[in-house]
């Protein structure tokens, strides 16, 4: 039984200018906070979030015990990141749907909710917000900021938008930017939305819809891609779903596979918002730190002053070990602190969130050792 | 310039029982043949075709020039399959949109087209109206039957429907089954269609649409399962569409691989038809002759008479080398004879169509060999 967790609101008082051009005013953040920020308020650790995950991190709600923190299984009192040591930060990053200012909330200049017209958000922008958040809360240097996937993109921009402010960047199951096939997966999935009927060029609170299929087929590609060829085959292989022979039908379920994605793309379109997808996918294609060098990673990198450790798994195809050993190499080719590990996990992408022993222990060491230097 | 083929069809004089229980009637087969048979009848090549091809293998059309067939790379007077010696048939499958008995004919049951209610086909009851084609064209045993991917499925088969009717078996880029894996590709692209509001239970011709949708997803999430990483990262990379700099966009065109993707997603849905897509999709799902052995391979293919060559290329990860190897270490298990070739091709899936110099080397050494080695 988990701690119970506190979700909390905030609006940033000064406008967040985005990247874009477009400027947000009254930005709302929800977040949450694990653990005591120490005297000097220098052992605050942020958390950040990949595509369908939120401040949410760790612990449990009151009224909805069941509601789990997307990493609670790392983060917690006792935990391999714990909380007893350290303050963890959770922050829903803006366009979300699940708390912070995003698409359903309203546009001042038309009186209702924004829906397709909100402004484009990248990784950078958001980092922004969490460090206007931690103005807020009082916190100047972060003992580590850390995610997975594209909360590791994030936690990678962290050491290079405020190099000062953080000492520790852990960097999981990332990438520098995404290849090819990965930008090609994220726009077969907006493409689905978008061309769904009831999508209304995003407006489709307007027209009192939702665009439910188009969510469905984005989100069963996202769940083959987050998946490892391996633990399909371990957990569905060529299994029947609920018979013993074929039924020889096109239209109707006949593979286990079927069924788990079919429920899994259900689930996911009773709870995401549609905007907030292709808002969150295109933050991802768009980061890439190196392109503003000519493409050099290692310039990119070089105003980092955080020690590093970046965490790959051998199955993760979508931000493969090669990935993660771009980053490492660009730091070391800066001469720049950093452990890197490469977990042997059949988990595919999704591993970063699982609880895999070796990769566990290897947080806890290093967060340990956070816990045990002193602040520089 | 290639040579003209010219394309004919025939209809079956006996009805096709399929394995799903139905039975077709007046099967309509559009064919196309290259080259004479010798006195002998010894000297035919059967090849089958993957999914969006057709009977028009090789050649051009005589009013339509630029029309190649899609192996005319490979196949044609003194090329690898040179048809100066053999007499090369292409059949297209029963279920296509090419011309043969498909979901556009009409079901004498209703008087109107079968779309959604044509029968499931697979690809044991392609090889079997395969076979009846060749018992009307009086050819009693095949020199080589050939297929890459999907077609390279119904080359294995044919080795274990009519074991003494195959000589030569040509097996590229092909698998004993699917993964969980590749059937979820298949299933979303299959929900894509199904899902798309103008797809009407199959019965869209009634109403006059056409899920184009659907079609346009489907055909994107295929081709990037058709190409590698590699060669997406080396033809797209990261390169914006027409600008040098974001526009900051979720729903128009960005990057360059999103618009090669519309564009093939907006080609496809123009010609290719939904229920032929789903018939064809399913065939590759329902394939798996290990099943009626406990899953033991080697057991299914013991009947097996023919010479093997097996080819697979390094980049292809839908189907990957290991898959084929699968195949050959069942065949070797058996004594069986059969030639292995792993091509080191950055193309991923689609190398099996491309104009690979060793490939191309080595089907032509093959075929060589089939040509000097007398009728046993």
């Amino acid at each position: 039984m988990s701690f119970i967790a506190q979700p909390r609101t905030l609006v940033l008082p000064k406008p967040l200018h985005l990247r874009s051009g477009s400027t947000l005013s009254g930005v709302r953040l929800a977040y949450e906070m694990y653990g005591e920020l120490n005297a000097d308020r220098s052992n605050a650790v942020l958390v950040c979030h990949a595509l369908n995950a939120s401040h949410h991190v760790a612990g449990r709600y009151e009224h909805d015990p069941n509601n789990l923190g997307w990493w609670d299984n790392l983060i917690g009192p006792g935990k391999a990141v714990d909380t007893n040591r350290f303050c963890v930060i959770g922050v829903n990053n803006v366009g979300s749907c699940f708390g912070s200012y995003g698409p359903q909330d309203i546009n001042p200049q038309t009186g209702e909710p924004w829906g397709g017209d909100f402004p484009v958000v990248t990784v950078e922008d958001w980092v922004d917000a969490q460090a206007a958040l931690l103005d807020e809360l009082g916190i100047q240097q972060l003992a580590a900021v850390m995610g997975g996937s594209l909360g590791g993109m994030q936690a990678l921009s962290w050491t290079l938008q405020y190099p000062e402010r953080v000492r520790h960047a852990a960097v999981i199951a990332s990438a520098p930017n995404l290849t090819a096939e990965n930008i090609a997966f994220n726009e077969v999935a907006r493409r689905a939305i978008t061309t769904d009927p009831d999508f209304h060029a995003g407006h489709y609170a307007r027209h009192g819809v939702l665009p439910k299929r188009g969510l469905r087929i984005a989100r069963m590609i996202g769940h083959i891609t987050y998946l490892s060829d391996d633990v399909m085959n371990e957990k569905f292989g060529r299994l029947l779903h609920e018979r013993t022979d074929f039924q020889y039908t096109t239209q109707d379920i006949e593979f286990q596979i079927e069924s788990y994605l079919r429920y899994q793309g259900n689930k996911f379109s009773e709870y995401f918002d549609a905007n907030t997808y292709l808002l969150i996918t295109r933050a991802l294609d768009y980061f890439d730190p190196a392109r503003a060098h000519g493409g050099q990673l290692a310039k990119a990198l070089a105003v980092a002053q955080a020690h590093f450790l970046v965490v790959s798994f051998t199955t993760d195809w979508r931000f493969a070990p090669s990935r993660s050993r771009e980053i490492v190499k660009a730091l070391l080719d800066n001469g720049a602190p950093v452990s890197y590990a490469e977990i042997d996990a059949p988990h595919g992408h999704d591993a970063f969130l699982l609880n895999d022993p070796r990769y566990h222990a290897l947080v806890r060491a290093y967060f340990d050792g956070i816990a045990l230097r002193a602040k520089p």
